[in-house]
């Protein structure tokens, strides 16, 4: 039985990859550039195996983008990464056990385990980035949909008419309230936390921090009424801003539901890491360890 | 073994009841009107007693309104029936076996077992009627949220700055898509079915029509983007306007989306007694046979 697992979480411009023991304690944490189409699934598996050279894996857990089907072991689909149809193993050296998981809900399942979510079953954990997808923790498990394709929350029409997305629809959540929308809207060369920073002094920042907060009320008390979720953790780069977006967003949530409780919202406990450590849970399932990770903190 | 279950379905203004035997077939059929308040349960109780005096039943299937744990068997709320943690056992005489459920999501498992949803794992489920509140059917079973909350499309915000709704909330799907919405908007005296029908030579039909299409367009375009389902079933009394709705209905639907395609849409293939039907396949399961419904058509 080996040491601790490698977990890999592959995001859409680098990617990071560590190992981590039965405690969840991290080593030889690294980033590399995720490389394009050709060489992407070969760059991962140069990463799984480097990783595993530091001796004694159980497992790779690896996180990945776009459409998976974890039952299966397969990455389906990935437009940015290019790849459609890989199987888990083709990821790793060979012979290595592996289990694959789509990444935002890999992180969902991190926040469950030893997170924010700690304890409940039923909950929405949306890391907000550069875009916004949902991971939707339902009776213990991330669904994911008839075909992999659920949780595309940031593509939800908070405003029917609203303005023209880069996905062809209108109105869409993540045109408004992504960090890489707010900053884009703001316009000043400022981040999306900056911008939130900013509110108080910055009439523009005001402004875009303000339909931010009320597209996500609307998407929120969507979710809400469809899912009855005990509680929302929101994640993800934008997470950091804290308070200064948690509050007014847990007003806008509760304004938009009149016959029933809005569910509390808190802030990531396991933060930009938060899939890779899933990609680790997941990993140290596959060695035969159900309860990993529900004694880290 | 008794030779039928009994199966009730409480409605808001009626409810209905009869035996159903191993094979589907439905007999003693009866309507009553639904009591309020104080004796309510005890109706319930009395209809329940005069069905088993017909003979030899396994087990009584009760699909009630507003928030059931289908876990405990307890009726939690409905605030149109005045009750409030009302247990199961205390709908049916002394000593009866009996299952307890939703009314929508019981509907959503007799369309999986037997309907249009037959064979469909993942599947939405929505009966329009006087108001709209959902069956999300997740890996073979009907959802229903951290604490019974769960499937009120009805009340999701469509047009987030739109009409207020009796709810309190603005812009809800119901408030313009529900029977009982187009009925009201068109103002002119017709059912809901007849002003879907008058259409194509009564404008205000036409515009009434048109809006509660985009509404629901709006609202399968968020269930979907969100759950991915591989199918959508419409019930409820305005199902019975076919086509003519829902031609329209996949077409708006499709429009709202960009990265995916739209599941199919198709109208229930059990009509008004799904809700019935659920419960008497609730009450089979009760007593001891897991597959009740599969060979029903």
């Amino acid at each position: 039985m080996g040491e601790h697992v490698v977990a890999i979480d592959v995001g859409g411009t680098s990617m990071k990859g560590a190992l981590v023991d039965r405690l969840g304690r991290v080593s030889a944490l690294e980033r590399r550039p995720t490389g394009r189409s050709a060489t992407v699934v070969e760059d991962i598996r140069r990463f799984a195996g480097d990783l595993i050279a530091h001796g004694d894996a159980a497992a790779v857990g690896i996180a990945v983008p776009g459409l998976v089907d974890s039952v299966a072991n397969v990455a389906l689909y990935s437009a940015n990464l290019g790849w459609r149809d890989v199987p888990a193993a083709d990821f790793v050296p060979d012979g290595v056990p592996v289990a694959l998981a789509h990444d935002v809900r890999a992180g969902g399942v991190a926040e469950g385990v030893y997170g924010a979510g700690r304890g409940v079953t039923d909950f929405l954990c949306l890391p907000i980035g550069t875009g916004m997808a949902a991971a939707m923790v339902l009776g213990g498990s991330a669904y994911a949909g008839s075909r992999g394709w659920g949780g595309e929350i940031g593509h939800t029409p908070v405003w029917p008419d609203g303005e023209p997305c880069a996905c062809g629809q209108r109105g869409c959540l993540e045109n408004y309230a992504s960090a890489s929308a707010i900053a884009r809207r703001h316009g000043g060369g400022l981040t999306a936390e900056q911008v939130v920073a900013a509110a108080d002094e910055d009439p523009v920042a005001k402004r875009v921090l303000d339909e931010a907060v009320e597209a996500l009320g609307i998407g929120l008390a969507t979710y809400t009424l469809l899912l009855d979720p005990a509680l929302i953790v929101i994640g993800g780069g934008l997470a950091g801003a804290g308070e200064r977006l948690l509050a007014p967003v847990r007003a806008a949530l509760a304004s938009r539901l009149a016959f029933r409780e809005a569910p509390p919202v808190r802030a990531t406990a396991i933060g930009p890491h938060a899939g890779m450590m899933g990609a680790a849970i997941l990993a140290w399932r596959a060695a035969g360890h159900p309860d990993a990770g529900s004694d880290w903190s």
